[in-house]
């Protein structure tokens, strides 16, 4: 029997057993929200301080109390007949629950939540798997996955994908890998990840290419730790040089964000290291830049004002300063203007070598 | 000597010859406007009028003239070298042309747009990339790309990614196929699409799995397109039933848009059926709705009134009218109401059965 589903079992004998003795069941779980996260500088990512939210079944509290039995046992039938459910799909799949059915999917989203935090694991060891793809992988890697039909091993060898890429799916938990390359090169922008593809740049650095495509999504940012822990791979990060990339992208790959804090462990990637464009990069590349936006300024003095990373990793507090002193951004495309192919030839290079140019 | 290149250096011969015997030299390219447009119900798309936009080279005119020319210039190095450029790479790559350089983006993409449309061909064809990527496909194809370095073949069987899938490169006008699958299935969301891969569903139905993630990108049109001519498939589509649905990812796959005529032809997918989600499905199969939102509505209203591919299609112009009764909208994983598995087991099975359910 799987972890998950002892743990669920357990927590179910409880809440029976209490009914039996006639006393009132309760579920506890982990308040989640920004009031209830501390930084920790050792782990490397936000985590929850110990508040703890308590549900007493009652005549007010009966209908949440039976949804989270209900979505327990969805989970539990998920996991043990190998099959997956989107947050939307469970949204559906209570409309036979009579009167616990859900009005709105806000409604079982935030059950879900609960559970997650419940069980301490991230939702995918549920079953329940994010509504949204994403996250595209070219170079030095295996991944080993199974036949869903025979469950013999698939090896995945994304070295043979041509211009094209193996796309990294819903769900990674049970993934497995196999590579000699040196690290993995995560790239914010799909057009960057095709150029580097279409000159095969994994060969030459030996590293693993992953297209992130803006804020990477939770299956993306998952495959990455999991990657980046079973293979001791430092992942170095490669966004545009504006506070977008660096604290929406970067910030929340490497430490998690606020509002997810009682699953930032599972997500947070500590072996993080930005290696994107730097204010002081478009200074000593000479780039064309834009003006910062005003959301561009907002995040930046929000960031120096209220962010626990950014309070703990002082040089990029002087990167922000600087930015904001220089009043522009520049987005990763803007080598371009050296050459197509000035970020292969020189900035790669030259920034893998320099290391005392990235940031952490 | 590729036809693409052989028309590049045609033209810019023209204008040289013009030049030299002391004439002004001329610039043609259709115009690019809705105004412009009709729908070819042979032919199966939107498609352009005859309306010409010509730029005679005149002190107004000599700067967009020489950028104009400077990008034809760009293009022809980019196909000669193999190489390949974004939007957002070639508005860089114009800082170093001087006087000549753009000063905003918006600015490089209506030359690119315009550049395409005289030389009535897909910006691809001349080197020039989408910004973004997406569409991914699992299921029974084999997609043949080359290896960059040593120019031979590479095959992709699409039938072993496991829980994961192949994802389409931002230019797939090289590719080519091998299937011996009856159609191609493809789906709005992600979350659909992994279920249907998760159970393999491919292997039941015979078929390629394709996820759009939505309104498909440029590449995952022309890669259905391109795969469905060349094997002769059907495409059936699996949508929400809502107006986005059938209005902005159906219509579009299937015809093309007013505002992009100078490339439908390449685009479009003429053996396109709608299977997703209809208002006559809703009653049919019990669905839970949502009411329709006033973007839904004025789709709708829109659609009906000023939509040449809906005056056109009879049984399009009675499910918008019917939807308009109903008031409400459903959306592909509603099914999940009978059943996680509901929409293997019964509903993509029945919809193929009965081909006077589908519209067109």
């Amino acid at each position: 029997m799987s972890q998950v589903v002892k743990k669920i079992i357990d927590e179910a004998k409880q809440i029976y057993d209490a009914i039996k003795k006639k006393s009132r069941p309760e579920l506890e779980s982990p308040v989640r929200a920004l009031s209830n996260v501390r930084y920790d500088s050792e782990e490397g990512y936000f985590e929850l301080n110990g508040s703890i939210k308590k549900r007493t079944l009652s005549a007010n509290t009966v209908k949440t109390f039976a949804q989270t039995l209900k979505m327990m046992s969805l989970s539990k039938d998920l996991i043990e007949s190998n099959d997956i459910a989107t947050k939307r799909e469970a949204y559906y799949v209570s409309k036979n629950w009579g009167d616990a059915r859900f009005k709105e999917q806000p409604e079982s989203d935030t059950v879900m939540d609960d559970i997650e935090a419940m069980f301490e694991v991230n939702r995918e060891k549920l079953g329940f798997i994010p509504e949204e793809k994403g996250g595209d992988i070219a170079g030095k890697l295996i991944v080993i996955d199974k036949n869903p039909d025979t469950d013999t091993d698939i090896r995945i060898d994304c070295t043979k994908f041509g211009s094209g890429a193996y796309s990294i799916p819903s769900s990674v938990e049970e993934l497995k890998f196999e590579t000699n390359a040196k690290f993995i090169l995560a790239i914010e922008t799909a057009g960057m990840f095709q150029r580097l593809v279409k000159h095969n740049y994994w060969k030459k650095a030996n590293c693993i290419l992953i297209s992130m495509g803006g804020v990477p999504t939770r299956a993306c940012r998952r495959f990455i730790r999991r990657l980046s822990d079973d293979m001791k791979l430092p992942v170095l990060v490669f966004t545009d040089g504006d506070p977008y990339g660096f604290l929406n992208i970067y910030r929340t790959l490497k430490v998690g964000s606020g509002n997810a804090a009682h699953i930032n462990k599972y997500f947070c990637v500590p072996k993080a290291h930005f290696i994107g464009i730097t204010p002081q990069d478009i200074i000593d590349y000479k780039l064309p830049t834009h003006p910062l936006k005003d959301v561009d300024i907002k995040r930046i003095k929000d960031g120096i004002k209220n962010d626990p990373f950014v309070h703990y990793h002082k040089k990029w507090k002087s990167a922000l300063r600087q930015q904001m002193e220089m009043k522009v951004r520049a987005e990763q495309q803007a080598l371009a203007k050296h050459g197509l192919n000035f970020v292969i030839t020189n900035y790669l290079p030259e920034k893998l070598k320099k290391q005392d140019t990235w940031l952490d």
